[in-house]
């Protein structure tokens, strides 16, 4: 792909704010700004360094639209790898708007969702998986989603992936040289070596395919299904857990509260929780129907809430449920703990040893609730600097490199000839290339990017 | 005021972008900023030149928050006039958050509304009148009312006003000064010369009070009232207004249409159309009140747009209004021209000779009419060049500036004493002032910043 075009964009949110920065990429941006900025000290932008900020105004027909900011980035020493102009202007909508139209009219194209992130491909600033991560960071909404994008951004998986890539493509080259040599029986490429680079492969591309789990937990919350009887005080038990949040994130204005419903963050780890209808012990066949559509809520969710009221525990519901889904972790959570008596709780203690006390009226016990919430997914695999995988699209081409490569290991074992060994050597590497974007298509480029915000 | 702490701020509009920017001032905001980032080439912005921008890390423990773009802008060269710090962060509410926290754990503090150019007024790099167009040029939604506060940003009648202050506080001070000699009967200030300044005072006064209700118009918009009776097509009206319109509006996303609400601009000037009920002749004493009503508010209106259909016109409501507002322009509009015969048309014209012929279905004459609207505010004062006051504070303190000069002058005309005249001439001096900044309450400045965005 040849870039000849200049394109621009709002790189700031839309809407009314102090001030807005639009952003201009190209080769000939400095000149196109050159021509509408008029500097204070009556400079050229092209003629100043890269990473200097010019006071001015941008004017239309000698008409002043605002007095400015304007950043010059040089290339290759920016976002895009391209030269790099960004205006910080008033930020009011009429001016961005005015800017923006100046602008296409002297030759500027509006950009498209994510072209300013690749044209930074395209030019070799950063490879797929750190560009996917851009779009991963500004979409993220609490720490470990933030950690895992800031992770993959700084290169992730991303060298060991590439490493054994290379390693694969020197072994995919001397079989296809033996090929060349088919008459002569020849082995140019040491088997055993070969065996122990395939399982090397297998073993890192099962290691990251196991944290996709993981990953998406970070990345997307962990779906808690909240369960219990009728009236057991689950709408005020989320209320509890929200109200905490509110507080918190308040101080940015508008920023969470529309995007997040049901979802709260603790230490770092968003739970997203799913509302389900009462459970209860029924022979009506109609009801019934409705409880197996909670059960079925239930498959989807990582973790139980089982909240009862202490006064009136139903044995039989919470039998069902474990016996159901005997891996699924299950907290039993008594609620209105307030209004019972000391015998009632020892009672129930003996009886679910694992029980939490709660009440979420009064707030009591919620903290010890969060805490526990936060252990049950924190135990495991999250702990540690280990390199998760969180983007769908590179799980999928880590499932296909692996098929090819179990493919190329079993080809080995019954003895296949080496044109076919080849064949299927060249899909694992084409796979395994698909997540650092060593292999790229139109389509999936275009997929990537549409998926960002138009201005990165 | 003695400034010592350091502020911040999101400067950028709220929510998800591409980028976001944080915007720290104080003395120590370098320093603030140098001990949670990491620059790439591992410098000190505080070592770092004025006016330039540096790649790195926003780190909170050792653990990275963000890559991001930190500007640097050494006092007196920035905004507010101290040390100033841009963090363009990704656009991620989550990450604008953690940021801001961080440094407002570091020793910042949350800056209030207007607070950044409220430390530029009071550190001498604008005074009131610019600081206040800065709020207005955010707000700004047209391009009159766009024009104006950048006339205004860059100087506007200030410099008017301030010269005439000082002619009239030289004059004061002789005055004064004959107080002292008051045994002495002497004149030091020459009576002629005084008069005749009074006299230029009073003129400039009045010109910018008078356009006080021009610049009200650009700023806020023509109040049209669209009267007519029931389903004569004043929605359709505009309607057709509003489409046009939204395809202009439609490049830059969500900025326009949630705000205004049947508003249009036309040529730069903006139309705010004033809903009202049907009007029609009645005996009937409860609808009579309905109309009442909407006289009162063609009592707002700066013009009418009397729309009807023509196959069915009102004389006696259009005459009625005509007789209510003598002095208001009037518009009428015939309706429906698509479904009426060329008689009809013709008998239209030669009763009501000014009539505009429109079909608000078709859009058949709507481009028309707009250039009617346009025109009828636009003879007038508007044209040219002349210098408009269009903020209120601002009318408010020309009014009572007149009122002294005029008490100052009837004073020389009576011959009252010298000490009285200075008593005028003072309060004169401080209503002047006022619209400077010269002279300044916290009250006053409290009423302006609280206006501004928080960030500004």
């Amino acid at each position: 792909m040849i870039i000849e075009d200049n394109i621009i964009a709002l790189a700031t949110p839309p809407g009314v704010g102090a001030i807005a920065v639009i952003r201009i990429s190209g080769n000939e941006s400095l000149k196109i700004v050159d021509s509408q900025f008029k500097s204070i000290v009556d400079k050229q932008l092209i003629h100043e360094k890269s990473h200097t900020i010019h006071l001015g105004y941008i004017t239309n027909d000698d008409k002043v639209l605002d007095q400015v900011l304007v950043s010059v980035f040089k290339a290759p020493n920016s976002y895009t790898g391209e030269n790099v102009v960004e205006i910080s202007c008033h930020g009011s909508p009429y001016i961005q708007k005015q800017i923006l139209e100046l602008f296409l009219r002297k030759g500027c194209r509006m950009a498209t969702a994510g072209e300013f992130t690749l044209r930074a491909f395209l030019n070799g600033k950063m490879d797929l998986s750190q560009a996917e991560a851009v779009a991963d960071l500004i979409a993220s909404d609490s720490a470990s989603a933030h950690e895992i994008a800031l992770n993959q951004m700084r290169g992730g998986f991303r060298n060991e992936i590439e490493e054994l890539r290379q390693e694969l493509l020197n072994f995919a080259s001397l079989i296809e040289l033996e090929l060349d040599f088919s008459q002569e029986d020849v082995e140019f490429a040491n088997r055993d070596q070969f065996n122990t680079l395939l399982s090397k492969i297998s073993e890192v591309l099962k290691k990251l395919i196991d944290s996709f789990s993981i990953g998406n937990v970070m990345k997307h919350g962990v779906p808690v299904a909240i369960v219990g009887e009728p009236n057991v005080g689950k709408s005020t038990l989320l209320n509890a857990f929200l109200n905490e949040e509110k507080a918190i994130v308040s101080d940015v204005a508008g920023t969470t509260r529309d995007a997040i419903e049901d979802q709260i963050g603790i230490k770092g780890i968003n739970f997203r929780f799913i509302d389900t209808a009462g459970i209860r012990d029924t022979q009506d066949t109609v009801e019934r129907i409705g409880i197996e559509r909670t059960f079925s809520k239930i498959d989807k969710a990582k973790l139980i809430i089982y909240l009862f009221d202490g006064k009136n525990v139903n044995d039989s519901t919470l039998q069902e449920i474990t016996t159901k889904y005997p891996n699924k972790p299950l907290l039993p959570i008594c609620n209105k703990t307030d209004t019972l008596k000391i015998e009632t709780i020892e009672k129930l203690k003996s009886k679910i040893p694992e029980v939490i006390f709660i009440s979420a009226k009064t707030g009591e016990g919620v903290e010890a609730l969060k805490e526990k919430l936060y252990t049950s997914v924190e135990t495991g695999t999250l702990k540690g600097d280990n390199i998760v995988v969180s983007n769908s699209r590179h799980y999928d081409a880590l499932l296909k490199s692996l098929e090819e490569i179990q493919k190329v290991k079993e080809g080995m074992d019954v003895g296949i000839t080496g044109d076919l060994l080849a064949i299927d050597i060249r899909q694992a590497l084409f796979h395994l290339g698909e997540i650092t974007g060593s292999v790229t298509t139109d389509d999936l480029l275009g997929n990537i990017f549409s998926n960002f915000c138009i201005g990165k």
